[in-house]
């Protein structure tokens, strides 16, 4: 009898030692809702996806179509089947259209470019013509210009500083840039600074066509007249509806003039086929281009300008259109007013099968799922909010409206955002507040990766070891920990992160997949059931994913926020800037001193045009004093109360529902109501998307753009508005550990 | 009276201080030699250099052509008429030329290769069709093979390693590669040992053709059907007569069965245009080639088999042939049996404008200014001997058996060997023995660019310093020493150098002229004064800096070869071995570890077939103390000497001798009688051609290609044989430090 209780006992030990722990969750509490987790997984079904795939996909569903709206209420309809609080949210904004489209290269060889896609009889959605929002650059100006063209590669600031050396003026001319290499709001953008009167934007066969891969319909990969279709306006200044900045587009706003918007592009900008592309680069004189400016037409590329010049014409009818968010609540059992919100858009430039429909559907199933288990007795603690946004093409408009309308209330209520857009076959990829990297690995690492069978995180890793080259590897080898990437723009987190200071997350499959259907009318369901998630084995994967996101944010005890995770990242960002700011200024000294010895000079062709660059002005040492200071603070602060968060789950249920206000309004003391210089819309001192990149994100941007724009003074100020961010958080940091421990 | 002194004193000793100084000479004889070399520098002619190349490439001029011998006897006469002492040495080699090209592509589509290049009106020989050799690979096997095509990228070593993870096997089929990543030999040497029965090579338009710039004739670069002809004979085993190794071969030389001669291709080989190969590349079928694989053609590249087989057939007239080299002596007035040597080839694939007459015109000329200035009472110490060396192009054969022929002689006589092939506008480059490195650097600083005015080593330092990336610019920063490259094959030095152990140079201007005439029938006069060299100013420029060497090292009081700077590039040889082994360790263990964990199954697609890498055996540490040891002798011993160096030119003469006889034979101890591992020819223990990189230098051969081969035994067998030879090299220079301090 003894040795039975001590076998048991044992066994007791040993069960409780096996027994999965949840971040935030008493071990109670987590067993039981990995319970949970395993039903869900279990309602999951491929089926649905692919059905509703078949429906939202069936016809052109851009802003402003009949497909948009019928989309909408019919997910508005699943919803409220699974019992959730179903609304339709809408919103009027500036949506423009083409009207006209010319582009010719007139001269000796005149050519008129087709701007076409073709109906292909493998693709049954290719030919529903009348529906198809024609090739376009939403948010391009009306214009008529006809001039000289000139290549300019990526259409960069760095690729108008060897456009100078090679003594080639932009100003007067029209411009051509390759698809790649920055956002494609940065090219036309970057031209019009620099004097530019037109913008055309082809995609290269290297990075986007026959380069890559057989083309489509026989391979996956981008034919030889699809075009990529996309939103040209100026998201780094501010997202969202152009005339209502900082406020909901409501049917009644009050609303910019048109000629005030400074999102809507200077200059008329047409995205164009390859094979449109080719005779226009072929008229092109002028030098051979730098070897990595090349793409893989069979011809020399030259920067041009061209003797022959193109004329290009566009009109717009500039419509305000109504868009439909479609808002979902399952109101929390015992926290209503903490909001776990999701969302993933539904409008496409197209059919948009892979963008954006295979992340909704695996939205809804997620949705369903979880509806699925309320209805057997499953109780979350939070709210859930699921959303499906409308008008995230032509500027993640509909998620963006939704928060300036909504956010006051959001910033009571909003603990977590979760998005999701595009999802194809391969490894996971998760960007978002540094704050949730512990939470986002625990699930990663509970969740299989249907190829293989091991989770989604060993086979992350296993990608990422493979792919490294070898001085990468020997850093990573062993370390399995997901790094969060920071968010930039693209998709629908910018008005809960940057705007709001919401604590988000974005998730997705992909790098197997192959493709290049991207904004084009061939994103359809025949390319994805056969290129991008055959049997929706990675829309499953996404739901079980984001599910347990959304579920254990929903149910935690306390909060899975890791402040000192943060604090961790923050720190790597700071070495860089101070790296950037000791190369800047090496790299300054090296290159003024190669230019007083004329080392440009001796070292040109002087059969070519050359300008050697010119003398940049000295990078001055700044005073990282107050940042460092603040850094320390942080450190110490976040490393105590991340020591204690354990004991956490062990407080009192008021004094947990004191941490948790505090632990999911921490990512708000990151928000500087003045935002950034130049663009106040954008407010987080630690994430933004590049002025210069776009969708490319800026850590620090404050500070880091300043040192980018060699603008010294303003670099100084950032440091210090940065500081006072940094010192606010540990207050809040320390307002928590005062809770744990008193 | 008194000021007038004190000037006079003054402006002597400033005039002292600031007289040239040359290395090896006396103050005064240093004074007298700059003087004759501006005499020289004006009796250069850019006409004659022009004349000359007119009538040398007028025809194809090959080996066995009716031009090659009319090219020989022009040159010979004019040495006779510029005082030399003239001869025309022949050697009977094997040579053979295409009697049956057929290459065709069966099944559906079928298509009969051109393996033609046409004739350009703007290009006044490229019509001259009767006397053109067809384009072909020299020491090709006979063959009539049908099979399957597979796509090898460049046909090296690490791209079977690719094919092999793709599971691809080549055996039984045709392969076709693309020319570059290593020296054309290397490709069917590669696929023969994988079990490939053909090989096909290819230029792609990335590398050669229109992505680099505009094509022949409108621009410099290979058209469409543009071929590279070349040797495929397997140098790196032995160069030359394929059935003469190691001697002569003369009239009555004892020759191999040509079934014994190792270096003959054991399967059919043959160049292509891209015009050819596209349909070829276009049939293949199986998997998109990774991405540093693909070319410039609009095609996805895959990697095959392709459906339809493809059908080669070659044969060859396997004829014996004669060879004339023109040897020309100007007899030294003291030291007639100190030989300083000058060569460049004059034969060629067809018309050979830059390859090689670019560069034997720049010799001519050279020799004749200093014929002129010989007339004028310049005396020369020692024997300058100029060679035109025939059959370079099939495989160095001409030098390489007057080496063989001549190596007792040689052995005693020769104090240094100076090539150059074709030369264009641009930047020096050299690469040789580096005893010879300050010799060198010396000249560069005396000699100006043609194009800029200041000295060629200082325009070739600002080239580096513009074309380093960032972190290379701040270490090249402000050392103008011009590093010298180091010697592998490729041209006329391997029988002086390799065989021998003489101290070898080679020298030419390149970078600015542009081309994909390389082996063409556009390789011509018309190419070349539009592309590569308009005016001849380089073919000035490199006699300027050639004739500075050779009159330098005939007339030096103490022979210019710096010991220690020797020592001192091979303690950097040493440290990348070892640091290569410790990588080797480290990957070989990563990787294994990686294998282990199955991370490349569980990154692969499983869609696509893959096969993981095999596990390689561990990496051992080797004993280098032996070398170390030698090292360390060598270190104290070249330090010592060349402290001591400026101080020899005050021996007396005797003395002087004494030590220039240790000097120039100093290389030889560089000589192992047995040569590296299965290629006795090559002897040299510091500097070969890689055993799979062909032209590309392994340095410290025995030991680095033992490592890269993973054959550890081998590896430490040579760091042995290199110690040793290391201590022969110590015990010369104490000999030669003997003299200068006893």
């Amino acid at each position: 009898m003894k040795l039975l209780n001590l076998v048991l006992m044992l066994l007791f030990f040993v069960a409780i030692a096996n027994a999965q722990k949840i971040m935030g969750f008493t071990d109670a509490n987590a067993a039981k809702q990995i319970d949970w987790e395993k039903q869900f997984d279990a309602q999951l079904n491929a089926k649905n996806q692919d059905t509703w795939m078949q429906f939202l996909s069936s016809h052109p569903h851009h802003v402003g179509s009949p497909q948009d709206k019928a989309n909408a209420e019919f997910m508005a309809k699943l919803f409220q089947s699974w019992c959730y609080q179903t609304e339709i949210v809408s919103y009027y904004v500036l949506f423009p259209t083409p009207k006209t489209r010319l582009l010719e290269l007139l001269g000796s060889k005149p050519f008129k470019a087709k701007l076409e896609e073709p109906t292909l009889k493998e693709d049954k959605t290719s030919g529903q013509k009348t529906e198809q929002l024609p090739s376009y650059n939403a948010y391009s100006a009306d214009g008529d210009v006809t001039a000289e063209l000139v290549f300019v590669n990526h259409g960069i600031p760095a690729d108008y500083e060897e456009l100078e050396q090679m003594g080639i003026d932009v100003k007067g001319k029209i411009v051509i840039a390759k698809y790649g290499g920055s956002w494609r709001g940065i090219k036309p953008k970057v031209a019009a600074e620099h004097g530019a009167i037109g913008c055309l934007i082809y995609s290269d066969p290297e990075d986007d066509g026959y380069a890559r891969g057989d083309v489509y319909p026989e391979g996956a990969f981008r034919p030889k007249n699809g075009v990529q279709r996309g939103s040209v306006m100026d998201m780094p200044l501010y997202p969202g509806d152009p005339l209502t900045p900082g406020v909901g587009a409501t049917k009644d706003a009050k609303r910019l003039d048109r000629n005030d918007a400074i999102t809507i592009m200077k200059i008329p900008v047409l995205p164009i086929s390859y094979e449109d592309a080719l005779p226009l680069l072929q008229s092109l004189g002028g030098q051979v281009v730098p070897v990595s400016w090349r793409g893989a037409l069979p011809i020399t590329y030259h920067v041009g300008p061209g003797k022959d010049k193109v004329h290009l014409k566009l009109q717009f009818n500039w419509d305000i259109k109504p868009l439909y968010n479609v808002i979902a609540k399952l109101p929390g059992s015992e926290l209503p007013d903490e909001w776990i919100i999701r969302g993933n858009h539904h409008d496409a430039w197209v059919n948009g099968a892979d963008d954006p429909i295979s992340g909704i559907v695996s939205e809804l199933d997620e949705a369903r799922a979880i509806g699925e288990l309320a209805k057997k007795g499953f109780k979350l603690k939070r709210t859930l909010v699921y959303c499906a946004w409308d008008g995230e093409e032509p500027g993640v408009i509909g998620s963006t409206e939704w928060t300036e309308d909504h956010q006051n209330e959001l910033r009571k209520k909003a603990v977590f955002y979760l998005n999701t857009d595009a999802n194809s076959r391969g490894f996971i990829s998760a960007a978002g507040s540094h704050t949730l990297e512990p939470f986002f690995n625990e699930i990663a690492n509970d969740v299989m990766d249907p190829q293989t069978g091991v989770s989604i995180k060993e086979r992350k890793y296993a990608s990422d070891m493979v792919t490294a080259d070898k001085t990468a590897r020997v850093k990573m080898s062993g370390n399995k920990n997901i790094k969060l990437g920071a968010l930039g723009a693209g998709s629908d987190w910018s008005g809960f992160l940057q705007f709001l200071g919401i604590a988000s997350l974005n998730l997705g499959f992909g790098g197997e997949g192959q493709g290049g259907e991207y904004h084009s009318i061939y994103d359809s369901y025949d390319h994805f059931i056969k290129f991008k998630d055959p049997g929706f084995q990675y829309g499953i994967a996404l739901s079980k994913t984001a599910g347990r996101a959304m579920m254990r944010m929903a149910n935690a005890d306390v909060l899975p926020f890791d402040v000192n995770s943060f604090y961790k990242t923050l720190a790597g960002y700071v070495t860089e800037l101070k790296t950037l700011l000791d190369n800047t200024r090496t790299e300054t000294d090296q290159e003024n001193n190669m230019i007083r010895d004329k080392l440009y000079d001796l070292a040109k062709d002087p059969t070519k045009t050359y300008q050697a660059p010119k003398m940049k002005d000295e990078v001055p040492y700044l005073n990282f004093s107050d940042l460092e200071n603040a850094m320390e603070q942080l450190k110490n602060s976040t490393g105590e109360f991340q020591k204690q968060y354990g004991s956490a789950t062990r407080l009192p249920i008021d004094k947990q529902m004191e941490l948790n206000g505090i632990l999911y309004k921490v990512e708000r003391s990151l928000i500087n109501e003045k935002g950034l210089p130049r663009r106040p819309w954008y407010k987080h001192q630690i994430y933004a998307p590049g002025y210069y990149t776009g969708y490319g994100v800026k850590t620090l941007p404050g500070i880091r753009e300043a040192i980018d724009q060699r603008n010294w003074k303003e670099a100084q100020e950032n440091i210090g508005i940065v500081s006072r961010t940094l010192e606010n958080y540990t207050q809040q940091v320390r307002q928590a550990m005062n809770i744990v421990t008193r």
